[in-house]
C-alpha cells in the first residue's frame, strides 16, 4: 500500500486530504496517509504546497512523485533537495475558475461597469453604451492551459483576441504571436491585457516601463498570473499619468499583500486576494489520484514539470 | 450629390452622424449632410429617431427614403405627414450587445464583483473565492433571438442554464421549460434570473410578488427585457426584505427613469439607462449607408416598414 504524505498547511490538509484519499479509492488505489513526521524513507508520494512544513526532501529516497496542489511551482522547482518527478496541478476547476475571473473582469472593463455602478445619481446617461466586443482588441500573454482557455472564452464572447507565447502556438480563433517582435505587436493593440505567464527568470518584470508604454492610451490590465510579471513601480507610474486607465491585480510579489501597500489605496487599481485560480478540492483531488494511479501502474505522469523551463 | 438630413437628438447626431457619412463613403455614395433647418424640399434622405426635431414632413417632397435609427418604429408609423418609404433599423450588433451585457452582469453577480470592488481596505480576504459557474443555476425567461443567444452564451461560460418560454423550445445545452409549471421550476432554482420576454398583455407583471417569492433566497435579477415584466412594488418589497439580494434594471415603465424614482437610490438596485440593446454606430451606420446606396442605384430597400402591419 503506497504511503502518501501531505506537506501542506493546516487549512489545505483539512480541505484537500479527505477528498484526495477518497479520489484515490475511486481510482482503485488504496493509499495510506501519513503526517509530516513520518519517516521520509518510507514515503511514496508527497502532495505539497509551498506553505507546507517539509522544506528538505533529501531523505525522501523512495518518492515516486511529488504532486503540487498548485499550478505555480516556481518555489518547488528551486528546491534542489526535491529530485523526484514533480507534477503541477492542472485542475479542470482551476481553468474554469480562471476563465470565469478573466471573462468577468474583461467584461467589467469592456462594459464600463465601474462607471455604470457609480452612475446611480438619477442622471440618465445613454452615452454609457459600450462598443461591441468585436471592436475591442484584447491581448493574452501566455498561452498555456490557463491562457489558452481564457483566450478561447474571450473569443467566444466576441472579443478580438491576440495571444502571445514564447514559442509559436496555433489556437483556433486566436491571432497568435510569439517572440519579442510578436510581444510588441500584441501590446500595441491590447485595450485590455491579460497576463497569464509562468514565473521564470525570462518573465520577471516582462512588463517594464518600456513595454507598458506600448499599450494603447487608456488600456486596462488584468494580472491573475504572477506578481513578478510586472514592474510594480512602472505600473504605478503608468497609472498615475493615466497612460494606463486601470489594473486588476490578483497576484503579488508578497502575499498576502501588506495592508499599507500602495496598490490597496490606488484609485486605479483593484486588488483581489489571489482568488482567480484557487485550486478547488472537488476538481483537484481526482487529478492527484489519477497521477498516483498512473505511477503505481508504471504509466507516464500527467503535468510533469520541466525543471529546466521552470514550469 | 444626395442631401442627407439628421432629424435626431444632439447626442445621436454626435454619435451617429460621422460614422454614417463615413459608411456612405465606404459604400461609394458621397452624401451631403444638412441640418434640420435646411430647406426640406431639397432633402433626399432623412435619418430619424422619435426624439428628432422634425415632426412635420409634409414639405419633404423630394425624400427617397426615411431611415430610422431604431428598431421600434411605432411612433414614426403613426406620423401621417411622412409618406416616403420608411426603413427600420435591424442592427446585427444588437444581439451581440445584449449578450455581452447579460454575460457581464451575470459574471458580476457570480464573482461577487461589487463585494470585491468594495474590499479595497487592505484586508486580505481569501473567502472571496466564488463557486464555479457549473455550480451556479441561472434562469433565462424568454427564448427568442435575444434570450436564446444569452442562454447559449451563459451556458458556454459554464453556468447551469434553465430557460423558459411560453411554448416548448429545444436549445442545445439549455434545460428548457415552458408553461406555468415550467415557470415555477425555473424560478425555484435560478440564483441569477435574466428576463428577456417581449411586452404583451400576458407578460405584464409576470414577476409579481408570488412568483418573485419562488426564487431562492438571495437571488439576483437582471432585466434588460421590458419594464412591464416586473411588478415594481413587489420588486422593491422583495429587495427590502433581502429575499432578493440585488436587481440590475435596464428598462422601465417610463424612460428616462425620472430622477426622483426609488430605483435610483435603492442600495440593492443598479439602474442602467436602456443600454443593453442600443443601436450602435459601428454596426448601424453600414445599414443606413447600404439603404442609401440601394436607393441611389434604384434597388429595393432593406427592412422596409409595412405601415399597415406597423413594423
Amino acid at each position: 500500500m503506497p504511503r502518501l504524505m501531505f506537506s501542506v498547511d493546516e487549512d489545505e490538509a483539512a480541505r484537500f486530504g479527505p477528498p484526495i484519499l477518497q479520489a484515490c479509492r475511486a481510482a482503485g488505489v488504496e493509499a495510506e496517509p501519513c503526517g509530516p513526521d513520518h519517516p521520509p524513507e518510507q514515503v511514496d508520494y508527497v502532495v505539497l504546497s509551498p506553505a507546507g512544513p517539509v522544506r528538505d526532501f533529501s531523505r525522501f529516497t523512495r518518492l515516486s512523485a511529488a504532486l503540487s496542489l498548485w499550478a505555480g511551482v516556481e518555489r518547488l522547482v528551486g528546491n534542489r533537495t526535491l529530485a523526484a518527478p514533480l507534477c503541477r496541478m492542472v485542475d479542470p476547476g482551476l481553468t474554469e475558475g480562471m476563465t470565469e475571473y478573466v471573462a468577468g473582469h474583461a467584461l467589467r472593463y469592456h462594459l464600463g461597469l465601474d462607471a455604470v455602478l457609480a452612475a446611480q445619481d438619477g442622471d440618465w446617461r445613454p452615452e454609457l453604451v459600450p462598443p461591441l466586443a468585436r471592436e475591442r482588441p484584447v491581448g493574452v500573454l501566455g498561452l498555456g492551459a490557463l491562457g489558452a482557455a481564457c483566450a478561447a472564452a474571450l473569443s467566444r464572447l466576441g472579443f478580438r483576441v491576440c495571444g502571445w507565447s514564447r514559442r509559436p502556438r496555433k489556437i483556433d480563433g486566436i491571432d497568435c504571436r510569439h517572440g519579442e517582435v510578436g510581444l510588441g505587436e500584441v501590446l500595441r493593440r491590447a485595450e485590455i491585457l491579460v497576463t497569464l505567464l509562468p514565473e521564470t527568470p525570462a518573465t520577471e518584470n516582462l512588463l517594464d516601463a518600456t513595454r507598458l508604454a506600448l499599450l494603447p492610451p487608456g488600456a486596462r490590465l488584468i494580472n491573475p498570473g504572477r506578481g513578478t510579471l510586472i514592474d510594480d513601480e512602472a505600473l504605478l507610474a503608468a497609472l498615475d499619468t493615466g497612460a494606463l486607465a486601470h489594473a486588476t491585480l490578483d497576484v503579488f510579489r508578497n502575499e498576502p499583500l501588506p495592508p499599507g501597500h500602495r496598490f490597496w489605496s490606488h484609485p486605479r487599481i483593484t486588488v483581489t486576494p489571489h482568488i482567480a485560480a484557487a485550486t478547488r478540492p472537488a476538481t483537484a483531488a481526482p487529478v492527484i489520484a489519477e497521477n498516483i494511479r498512473r505511477a503505481e501502474a508504471g504509466l507516464e505522469l500527467l503535468h510533469l514539470v520541466d525543471r529546466d523551463a521552470g514550469y
